[in-house]
C-alpha cells in the first residue's frame, strides 16, 4: 500500500469539522427514578409557588398580630388555642380575635392569622378546661411567616433544556411533579479494536500478542460521556473481513469506533475501508501528540472514529474528537474538556513539533493548582493512565518546559467547557512568554 | 410530647463518632464490563511485563546492527529483506547477517535482530527477484526497539484495593487479564420520608401538602455515592405505623435514611422510635445549619439516619454524613468531601452562631476559585439546589463575611478527602484573621 502524504489539522480546526456534523441524537421520556446524569430535553419550570402557601417556620402558634399590641412583661396577653395542626394538616378553625392555633414547621398558616410566635416565647397553661397560651411581647404582623411563592414563583424557569440532572435537578423534578421527564436519548456507540496481535481480557498471553485494553478503557470512557455502548468482538488485520465487520456495526450504532489499523503501516486497512464505504473523511492527521493519524469520517448519518490503538493516544482521541459528538447531540452546552491552568511540577524537556497532550495528574496545595506528568510519556504506555486525571496541554513550537511553568491543563472531569481551545495558555506565543518570565 | 434538651455536637466530633462504627460491606466478583466507578477489594499488580516482550515503536526493518557499522551515503549496504511480519505476527526467520525482516509497529522483534531502521531511512528495490533495502546511514545496537518491561515489570503493584475503578484502570484490568474483578458490594440504602405534608411526585397538589423531594434527590445522592437504593412509600406522622414501617425496613437495608420527624415537634416520632427500637443513638443535634437536629444511631448492624425535612438541610446531611459510612465501607481513603479555598464573591451578613454551610457554585476565574452563594439561604429553598456544586463552610461563632474574603468550600465531585474537618479556614481564628486582611 502505498504510503499517503496526509495534511495534519490543527486540534482546534480538526474540533470544528466534527462540530459542523453534529446531530441530535432524539428524546425519550423517563421515570425520575432512572435521569440519574441523563441530560434534559425540555425546560423546566415552576408549576407552582414555592411555598405553594403561606407557611409556618417554625413551631408555634399562629396568632393575629393585632391581639398583642399591647403585651409586655407587665401586661401579658391571653390566647385560647382553639386546634393543634401538623405539616400537611389545614386547620379547621379561622383564627378570630382572641384566638391561637397550635402550629408546627411547614403548616399552612390558618386563615384570620397573620403571625406565628415561637413556641419558646410562650407561656402554656389550662384554664377553665381550655389550652391558653401567654404572651409577653407584641408580636408583627407578617412575622415567622414563609410567604406563598417567596422562594420560587410559579412559572420560573428553573432549568434550561441540555442540563446534565444533578441530585439537586432531581429535588426539582420532585418538587413540581415532573415523574416523567423528557431527556436525550443515548447514542449507541460500538467499538471494534483491529489488530492481528489482539487477545481478549480472558486469554491467556501468546508470543506477540497482548490483550485488548483500548476497547474497555474506551468503552469506560465513553459510558461516563453518557452514551451506551456495543462492544464487538475485536478483528484480526484482513481487508475483506474488516470491511464486513465495520459496515455490519454501522447498521446497528450510532458512531463507531475503531482502534488500530489507521496509520501507513502495511496492515493499516482502515483508510482503504473509508474509501470502499465511500465515507466522508473529515480529516485523517491531526498536529498532536500522541495520536496524530486519527482519523474521523461520516457515512449517510453515522459517525467514524478512527482512532490510534496506542492506548494513550485512543484515550486522548475520544475524549477530544468523541465527546463533542456525543454531548453536542444532547444540546449540551459545554460538550468540551474543561481548562484549567497550574504550575508544572516537573521539567519536560522533550520538544513539541505538534501540539503535546501529556497524561498527568492535578492536584492542589496551597499556592493552588500543581500538574504532575504521569509516569512514562510514551503513547504506548498503560501505566500512565492509572493516576491521570488531566491533560497538560504543551502548545507545537515549543521546545521544553521546565518546573515552575504555567501550563494549560484539560480534564475530563466536571462540567467541561464551551469551547477549550482559544485558551491563551494554549498558544506558542504566550507559552514561550511564560517560560521566559520563569527563568 | 416533652421538648427535650439536646447537646449539639461540633460536625468534626460528630463525623468521628460516625467513623467509630463503619463496617466493611463484603466483597463480591464482577465481570470488567460492569465496573464503572466501583471501588476494587484487591491489589492489581502487573501480571506481565510491559512491554511482554521486546518490540518496533515504528514501521521499519529489523535488522543487525553491525552489518551498518560502516554504512554512508558514499557505502550504502544492501540487506535481503527474508519477510514481512505486523504486529502480532512472529518472524519465521533468525535475521541473520546480510538479512532483514520488514516490521511494522508493535511486532516482535525477531531473533538475531537488534535495531530498527525506520521506513522512511531506507530505499527499497528488487534485484535478482529479491526484495531488498539499501542504508546509507549506521544504526547503533537497541535503536528503535521498545524493551520488554520497560513500561512496567511483572510484579509492580499498579493500583490499591480501595480505589474507585477510572476508565484508565479499565485498561489495566484489561492489560492483565483481569476479568472477573474484586469489588466492594454496595450497600442498600433504604430511604423512607416522614410527613403527613408529603404527596408523591405524580400526584395533584393539594391544600397544606408538598411533593415529597427529599426522597428522590437523596437517593440520587446516595446513588452517586455508590449505594443501591430501596426507596420506600413515604408516611404520615403517625408512631405506631412508622415504627412498623421502619422496623420493617431495617430488614432489608444495611442503612436507613428517614427524612423528617426529627425534631422536638408534636409530630416528629422519630426520637421516641429510635428509644423504642433500642437502637444507639450516637448523637441528635450537631453545631450546624442548616441540619442542626441530624440524628444518626446504630442498631444492631445496621445504620439509621435521621436528616431533616429541609431540603437544603437533607442534603447537607447526606453528604456530610452518610457519605463516609458508604466509603469506608469499601475502604476509599478518602470517603469525605474534598476541600477546597476560594474567594467569596458576595458579602454573606449573616452571623453563624454555629457552622454554616452555605449552598453555593464554585468556578474558576483568572485569580483562581471563586464562590458565590446559590440563591436564597434558607434550609426550606429548593430552588438554591440547582447550581449549587459546594457549600461554603462558614466556622461558628464568626459575624459575617464580606466580599473577597477567603473561606473554605467542600465539594461533593471529584476524589473526596481523608479529613477536611482540620482545615485551617474551617476554624474561627483563622476565619476572623482572614477577614481583617481583606479590610
Amino acid at each position: 500500500m502505498a504510503v499517503t502524504k496526509r495534511t495534519p489539522l490543527p486540534v482546534a480546526e480538526a474540533v470544528n469539522k466534527i462540530l459542523n456534523h453534529t446531530r441530535l441524537w432524539g428524546i425519550e421520556k423517563i421515570s425520575i427514578n432512572e435521569c440519574d446524569n441523563r441530560i434534559l430535553a425540555e425546560d423546566l419550570t415552576a408549576t407552582h409557588d414555592v411555598p405553594p402557601f403561606n407557611r409556618s417556620p417554625y413551631d408555634g402558634f399562629a396568632i393575629r398580630s393585632e391581639d398583642t399590641k399591647h403585651a409586655s412583661l407587665d401586661h401579658p396577653i391571653t390566647l385560647n388555642v382553639v386546634e393543634t395542626i401538623g405539616a400537611g394538616q389545614v386547620a379547621e378553625h379561622e383564627v378570630k380575635s382572641g384566638m391561637a392555633v397550635r402550629i408546627m414547621t411547614g403548616a399552612k398558616i390558618p386563615e384570620g392569622a397573620d403571625a406565628v410566635i415561637m413556641l419558646e416565647l410562650v407561656k402554656e397553661r389550662v384554664a377553665d378546661n381550655k389550652n391558653q397560651i401567654i404572651i409577653k411581647r407584641s408580636v408583627k404582623k407578617d412575622e415567622n411567616i414563609s410567604f406563598q411563592g417567596e422562594d420560587t414563583q410559579e412559572g420560573t424557569l428553573l432549568v434550561k433544556a441540555g442540563t446534565k440532572i444533578t441530585p439537586g435537578i432531581v429535588a426539582i423534578l420532585a418538587t413540581f411533579g415532573y415523574h416523567r421527564i423528557s431527556v436525550y436519548k443515548q447514542p449507541v456507540v460500538g467499538i471494534l479494536s483491529t489488530g492481528t496481535e489482539l487477545l481478549d481480557v480472558n486469554e491467556e498471553l501468546q508470543p506477540g500478542k497482548i490483550r485488548n485494553s483500548n476497547a474497555y478503557m474506551c468503552a469506560a470512557q465513553v459510558r461516563a460521556m453518557g452514551a451506551k455502548i456495543k462492544l464487538y468482538q475485536h478483528r484480526e488485520d484482513n481487508f475483506d473481513s474488516l470491511y464486513k465487520n465495520i459496515k455490519e456495526a454501522l447498521q446497528e450504532t450510532d458512531v463507531l469506533i475503531t482502534t488500530g489499523g489507521v496509520s501507513v503501516g502495511d496492515y493499516d486497512f482502515l483508510p482503504e475501508i473509508y474509501k470502499k464505504l465511500g465515507a466522508e473523511v473529515l480529516f485523517n492527521k491531526v498536529a498532536m501528540r500522541p495520536g496524530s493519524v486519527t482519523t474521523v469520517a461520516v457515512y449517510e448519518d453515522k459517525w467514524l472514529f478512527g482512532l490510534s490503538g496506542n492506548p494513550s493516544a485512543c484515550f486522548v482521541g475520544a475524549e477530544l474528537f468523541v465527546r463533542p459528538v456525543i454531548l453536542k447531540g444532547m444540546s449540551v452546552l459545554k460538550p468540551h474538556c474543561k481548562v484549567t491552568k497550574a504550575l508544572l511540577s516537573k521539567d519536560f524537556p522533550k520538544p513539541n513539533p505538534f501540539t503535546r497532550f501529556v497524561r498527568a495528574i492535578l492536584s492542589e496545595d496551597i499556592d493552588g493548582n500543581v500538574v504532575t506528568p504521569a509516569g512514562l510519556d510514551k503513547s504506548s504506555s498503560v501505566s500512565s493512565l492509572i493516576e491521570a486525571n488531566c491533560l497538560i496541554v504543551l502548545p507545537g513550537g515549543t521546545r521544553g518546559w521546565e518546573t515552575g511553568s504555567e501550563v494549560g491543563v484539560i480534564t475530563w472531569h466536571g462540567e467541561g467547557s464551551e469551547w477549550p481551545w482559544d485558551h491563551p495558555l494554549f498558544s506558542k506565543s504566550s507559552a514561550i512568554k511564560t517560560v521566559e518570565k520563569q527563568r
